[in-house]
């Protein structure tokens, strides 16, 4: 309806936003009236900046990162301890990692995690390039930070299997109790395995 | 800390589309991601719409409403009724209206209800256009179709009172239990509305 109402250019805006995580049909239409309403304020810079990402925005060959060179900020930081490296399955967790600004390593983003009922083996996933890159010999340390997932763990242990022939350190993230978490909501998983890992106090 | 680490460009695109409705700081980078992933089939065709939508939109300078002529396709449909006017807040609630398919008349956007604290009267509402608009002699019927909310009776009340002296029809929407709605989760005031209005079975 609102298509024959609005015009087709409108409607086009709408679908296209409705495509965006977090946005269904209707807050998309929500998000496209604020936008047309705030033309000069966020419709035009937002079209701007898109058009600016779509020519700046480059893929990083060494660790598939998402930046504006490549290699990216990161693989190419002199004072980041190239010793480290912190294996993630996607941009985001390298981003919220990043914000949590725990670790001054290099990263190996995955893309993804083992799911072979979607068709996604160690090949879409280029383990082979990450056991060559660990393989160069100066990293010391491989930080399996996956999701704690069965697919994440799963491709936690293949990874390690791959890179049990090298001479390096493999850790994975810790379990536990989330800070500010409180125990009555907790899974059961999560209950033991924050038992299991007690620390002394 | 993402600014850093991804370059200027993106964190500007994140910082504007989280001003959209609907997505807050962390969706916002999702959004943003997911839109970088889906460079050729998202970012680059959303990017296109809004540039048509910059260069196509227009308002309605008889009703108000968003299109892309002027005046709007509604208010130059011959297949509408001229003699039923429908007073609506917002836009989306005009989009709402012909969603629903429920009457074929043309439309009022006031663009937002009477709040004396955020400084909106009636000339910010433009109340005194509507109410020309009305004089003019060929509208039989005025629906006030505002929000259920104390600034929408508000306005509906002080347009009532501005349309008394004209010879037109004054109604407004009934109240009652939404479809599909169920008792145990309605407010009272809903609840009393719809047992006073009560129809016969």
């Amino acid at each position: 309806m609102a298509a024959s109402v609005t015009g087709p250019e409108i409607e086009r805006l709408i679908q296209l936003l409705a495509r965006l995580p977090g946005l269904g049909p209707r807050s998309a239409r929500r998000a496209a009236l604020h936008l047309i309403k705030k033309k000069d304020e966020l419709l035009v810079p937002l079209a701007r900046a898109m058009d600016v990402a779509v020519e700046s925005i480059r893929v990083c060959s060494t660790c598939g990162n998402i930046d504006t060179s490549d290699p990216c900020t990161i693989c190419t930081d002199p004072r980041r301890d190239p010793a480290v490296l912190v294996v993630v399955e996607d941009v985001s967790d390298l981003w919220a990692l990043e914000r949590a600004n725990v670790i001054n390593a290099r990263y190996h983003v995955l893309g993804g995690a083992l799911s072979p009922l979607d068709g996604i083996g160690p090949e879409e996933l280029g383990i082979s390039r990450l056991v060559a890159r660990v393989a160069e010999g100066r990293i010391e340390e491989v930080i399996l930070a996956v999701n704690a997932t069965v697919e994440g763990q799963t491709t936690a242990h293949f990874i390690m299997d791959q890179l049990a022939g090298l001479n390096v350190k493999v850790s994975r993230l810790a379990h536990g109790v989330p800070v500010g978490g409180e125990l009555d909501y907790l899974d059961e998983g999560t209950l033991t395995a924050a038992i299991r890992s007690r620390r002394p106090f």
